[in-house]
């Protein structure tokens, strides 16, 4: 088992750059009339910043002034929060990151309608850089990230069927919006060709690794550690890796096989997870995302060689070491 | 009153361009994936197709070649279509343009992730432009509807009390979108910076002409003109400029007050819908449309004088007096 890194020493060298980016992000929220400033403010709060954190480490990595970056930043998190929304209206979830739903505290209109400003919001700020091939990449990968939902909610009725399938989910859900922030931060930084497809290729793989420990984590975290109870994909009939590698292993399963059969009740969901967690699908789920977690490291070879490099090499680990 | 003015034999000089648009419109609608794209065309179907031709003329205006104000037509009217969809779930509407709502046909969630997607492809479109400012005025014009939509949405408990909050919110509402998309297109156009002033105010007035005569259309159309059935902002408890007018008008009303009570079984909406019509309320309301649209007339003076002003000017006598 790899050493458990904790994200905040590993951001200590970018700290300054990470705190006017949230004095930034907090100026945007202050600017908006009531009740709207309440409600993006309650989504925002939390968060870990994670994309926000590579779009600095990217800058760092051409030696670019860190304003623009900031900038970038603050509209990719913008973007992140509107699809946290409206995905949270259309898996009808209670929560998230240990606080309710916007959906559930104020109607569900408004939380549509919250989602809509924040995607505007964000593509004011993309548009102020002044540079239509990031905007181009923004609108993109907004797309990517709708028709991946859209297409989920339909496979969701006939299921996942193999990896392939929840490996191209979780690329449309997760990865894209990781590849879209890198790939901005690129442009921005006057990165060459070969720079930028270093850079998409590492977002998508460690998207990947992020999503699959993400998934991971619904398994074997606490309710503490989540934020919200362990299970809930399963909860939701959502299958994802350790659930699909299980199945793979199992020869006569019931336990999982009731709750994807709609049994979802409170026993049926925690003998589901018991089997899960107890079996070989964990180690292998975590294989994989830790191969997806070194392909992201290699892909970083083809960059600048600094201190902002060592960073996204160590992010990487600690994607897939991280306990929520 | 009025001669009624019919909408195709005033677009009869742009036809080529308006079908060519219709082309661009269909074949980004060809590149979806289903099931989006059947959901995207149920709600594309229909439409005036009025924003897009305001684009074109004003592409016209200026005398400039018609292609990249046929993308920015079909970025405006996804951009439209998007805040429909969204609209429609927020005002819980069955029925639009005579056809079944999307959220009524499909589950909510794909509707909310249908809109979104709609947003972004028309962002895509705008981005390719490569024209920041004109991604700008985009964006920007998003979060003013957004903002307006919420606004709305709890103004709405206190009700409007007044003509001037009638106008911030239809100003918002509507005429935000015909702002933005005549100052789009006359960045397109590379107008001036007191043209494009010009076009702004003009796209102001037009859309406040607009949506008053949409507004009174609600208590006079019949079900086959407005393709759901009459009364239904008050069906929503929404004030409109007739209802407002109405009862500045009566000191001793009951029928409209009995609904806005929350009374809104047929009979009551019956008899508050006839109310207002046989009041002088339809008149007065139509009268500051009236109003609004002279003023976008007098608006074109600034700008240049040729057979695109001419349609302009027509099409604002045609929008107080439609039918439907």
């Amino acid at each position: 088992m790899t050493t458990r890194l904790e994200l905040n020493p590993l951001l200590e060298p970018i700290r300054p750059q990470m705190e006017q980016m949230e004095a930034l992000l907090q100026g945007q929220l202050a600017g908006l009339e009531e009740p709207l400033r309440t409600m993006v403010g309650h989504v925002l709060a939390s968060g870990k910043r994670l994309r926000l954190a590579l779009i600095i480490l990217t800058g760092e990595l051409f030696a670019r002034p860190s304003a623009p970056f900031q900038q970038l930043g603050v509209a990719v998190e913008m973007l992140h929060t509107a699809t946290l929304i409206h995905d949270d209206i259309v898996d009808q979830s209670p929560l998230r990151r240990g606080s309710q739903t916007l959906h559930t505290i104020w109607p569900l209109r408004e939380a549509v309608l919250v989602g809509d400003h924040l995607h505007a919001q964000a593509a004011a700020l993309v548009a102020e850089l002044n540079r239509p091939a990031i905007l181009n990449v923004f609108a993109k990968t907004l797309c990517t990230i709708c028709a991946g939902e859209i297409r989920q909610t339909f496979v969701n009725e006939g299921r996942l069927r193999n990896r392939d399938e929840y490996t191209r989910s979780i690329e449309a859900k997760t990865a894209s919006l990781v590849i879209g922030a890198v790939e901005m931060a690129g442009l921005l930084a006057e990165a060459s060709k070969t720079q930028l497809a270093a850079l998409r290729n590492f977002g998508r793989e460690f998207g990947l690794a992020f999503q699959i420990a993400d998934d991971v984590l619904d398994f074997i975290g606490t309710e503490a550690q989540l934020g919200k109870p362990p299970g809930s994909d399963l909860q939701q009939g959502l299958m994802t890796l350790p659930t699909l590698c299980y199945l793979e292993q199992t020869e006569n399963d019931t336990a999982v096989s009731a709750v994807l059969s709609g049994k979802r009740d409170d026993e049926h969901i925690q003998s589901a997870i018991e089997a899960v967690r107890t079996s070989g699908a964990i180690d292998a789920a975590l294989a994989q995302g830790r191969a997806h977690a070194q392909r992201s490291q290699r892909a970083l070879e083809a960059l600048p060689d600094n201190h902002a490099r060592q960073i996204l090499h160590a992010l990487a680990d600690y994607v897939v070491t991280r306990n929520r």
